[in-house]
């Protein structure tokens, strides 16, 4: 156990961060999506712009305030990618791995309660079906860019600078993305209680998360490809 | 009578920025709600949107601008709050903190009044009733989230992105808590004079600040849980 | 003539950018204003909501990129209250004073003939009546506010984020004011000339300006009130 | 060859990084323009702001990640401006200007292949007829504009802050513009196959390169006109 390591908050404290921020950007997604499918009736495109609105600016707060405490992952794909990326340091353990993911699930599925709650909604499944060639696409692409994104940041030491990056990008991905950008096997368990605009149907969720974790693939030979060390590339500047 | 308590500005000059700023943000709310509606009539969610997005930028620029004479609190939930935690030095005087909830209603008067000027609206009581079990419950997730972001980015030496979270995460809650997110008792009370879009029914008005103290509590809580230092805790680094 | 003052960018290439920078301004808000009025023809807020948020992100970067050169003032009511605020140093001599007020008039008489040839509009004037009390009372309000951020920002050695807390101002601005907050002379002078939904007719104009004046006035008083020296006063930490 | 230079990650990296990067550029504008056609059939203004904020965040976010690598130029005018005006020090030579360019360009034609394929729309010519006085006009402001941004950072010492600037500009230049701002000649051509909303017809597209690359003369000699050296000017500071 490295020093580094050991100066980390206690795996239960890094746990509850990850179940608290998942649980929390599940309640954004779908608490947004009730809200914008209600008050914008007329127009599914006007919802979207309110839901992706609502998801940036949430998420981007989400990372800032948590990753000091667990890293701010809630996303079983960036857990396993940080794993990977770090695995000849010892980085992240497997067994902290292991436990990131399963808070990330419990947080998802809580966070939909919570959004059910607060909007008055019914718990039910999904019938939203969204399995279809060109949705699978864009979730490898989605989850790739995500990973790329977040990494890219780390190893050039701009971590600094990932929340209101990671926060942009989704909010870009909901709408060049033909899946809306999951982008999160947690979201996406947490997703199907919700059977409204931003549900997912439980017969979608396995295609979704497959396509997420070959996603998570790429991104990761992204990142190696393009900043194979952790220390900053000397960049070619402008003149 | 501490050094750093003296080298602060003069309490009437802090009573006075929270005066103003209170002011100032109930007039955003109230008049981009004015502006909304009267110029989206079809399409509440459109309207929200117009409001909300007014809101997230006019708010992180009053805390910026007066950050760094009063704190910017405007609220009273988050002067109690920093008074809570600061109560071992004696951080914000009890006397203090009686005089800031004082400008911050006052304030919040103010800038109702001032809306109502502005788009020559008179000034009468609102008559949106605001209480329903979901509301109540998005008022405490809405008010605990406020005061985690705060004091988070406080305790861990971020105090100079206070003011665009805050404003990133107002507006995220005006959509994902069922109550549009006033989370503010000061602004609350404001909104009493509004009989709009953005108005509270004097009857609301009770029940949503009990739910606005409560969520205080539950976001004190949080803080302590996850930051019970002001060092900040090693951050686990991404690979 | 102080070091200082000797080490600017010449006069004549600081009157460029004044002249370019506010062109460029006028240029976006009657651009984006006519785009907006073609495109969205059913919902007057939709048409403001985009006409703010193009202005929002074209002012931050006019003002990011023309302030190492001239101060990206753009707006006759700035450049006399940083006379004025700067008066006992000899910050900025009179005849610079009139170089950027006029500079400032022509390129906004200059933007808009651009975006009017840019959208093959008619160069003509103006049909918009714009004079009612409450529009009057918003534009001192705005105008305020303008001087306030700016002058907040600097005298606590902030500079660096004016240009965002500008756009982000004028933002919400557009919204909260019953006058859709057009706070400069220059730009109210180049908006004659665009016979549009972001037009103002010429009788409109000379009670405009008197109020911005008065509101720059009550804006130079808030500066003074709250920041009476360029030094950054003690911040009241939270806790 | 210079130590800098050599530093430099190894060409075929940066080539890369300026394929990847104009294809992910040119899938965002085309897919969220596809996205936006379908969800919002009503108002074409509000599809464009859909397309334009999503392109607004997606560009800040891309430009991020990849100027460590490859300068993040994903724009031939860029690449070109940036070859010419660092031409004295031998800062870009014209075998890497040259790899720039068709790297860019391939980028745009794969990235409008991955939009299709996202959203299954089959790959053919645009009809949407572009060619207008009041467009090629707007095409020499955007690009003027958008390398003005660019140099006038990087002359500054603020090349950090590139992303953002230039994201926020194509996010206002979307309106300001009478052509929507295409202002990049290998997302015009990457643009070609998608017949639709964001499409544009072949015959309209030499007359918008012509155009762009004479908007990259503008900006340069803007540039050279308030920015003749790389150090920064002595910014005239707000009292």
């Amino acid at each position: 156990m490295t020093i580094a390591t050991a100066a980390r908050p206690h795996l239960w404290r890094r746990l509850a961060a990850e179940f608290l921020g998942t649980g929390l950007l599940v309640a954004i997604v779908i608490g947004s999506g009730i809200a914008a499918s209600c008050l914008s009736p007329y127009d599914i495109g006007l919802q979207l712009l309110e839901n992706s609105v609502a998801t940036a600016l949430g998420l981007t707060v989400l990372i800032l305030v948590l990753a000091p405490v667990s890293g701010a992952h809630f996303n079983p794909v960036v857990t396993l990618a940080d794993w990977w990326l770090g695995r000849r340091t010892g980085h992240l353990p497997l067994v902290d791995v292991a436990g990131y993911v399963v808070a990330q699930i419990l947080g998802g599925l809580g966070g939909a309660a919570l959004a059910n709650t607060m909007f008055e909604t019914a718990t039910s499944f999904s019938t939203t079906e969204r399995v279809a060639g060109g949705h699978l696409v864009g979730e490898v692409v989605a989850t790739a860019g995500l990973v790329l994104v977040i990494f890219a940041l780390a190893r050039t030491r701009r971590g600094h600078i990932v929340a209101p990056a990671v926060g942009a990008y989704i909010g870009a991905a909901y709408w060049f993305t033909s899946s809306t950008s999951f982008a999160n096997p947690a979201v996406t368990i947490g997703r199907i209680f919700s059977d409204t605009f931003a549900g997912i149907a439980p017969a979608s969720v396995l295609p979704f998360i497959g396509m997420q974790l070959a996603g998570g693939l790429v991104g990761i030979l992204l990142v190696v490809l393009f900043f194979p060390t952790t220390r900053p590339p000397a960049a070619p500047r402008l003149a």
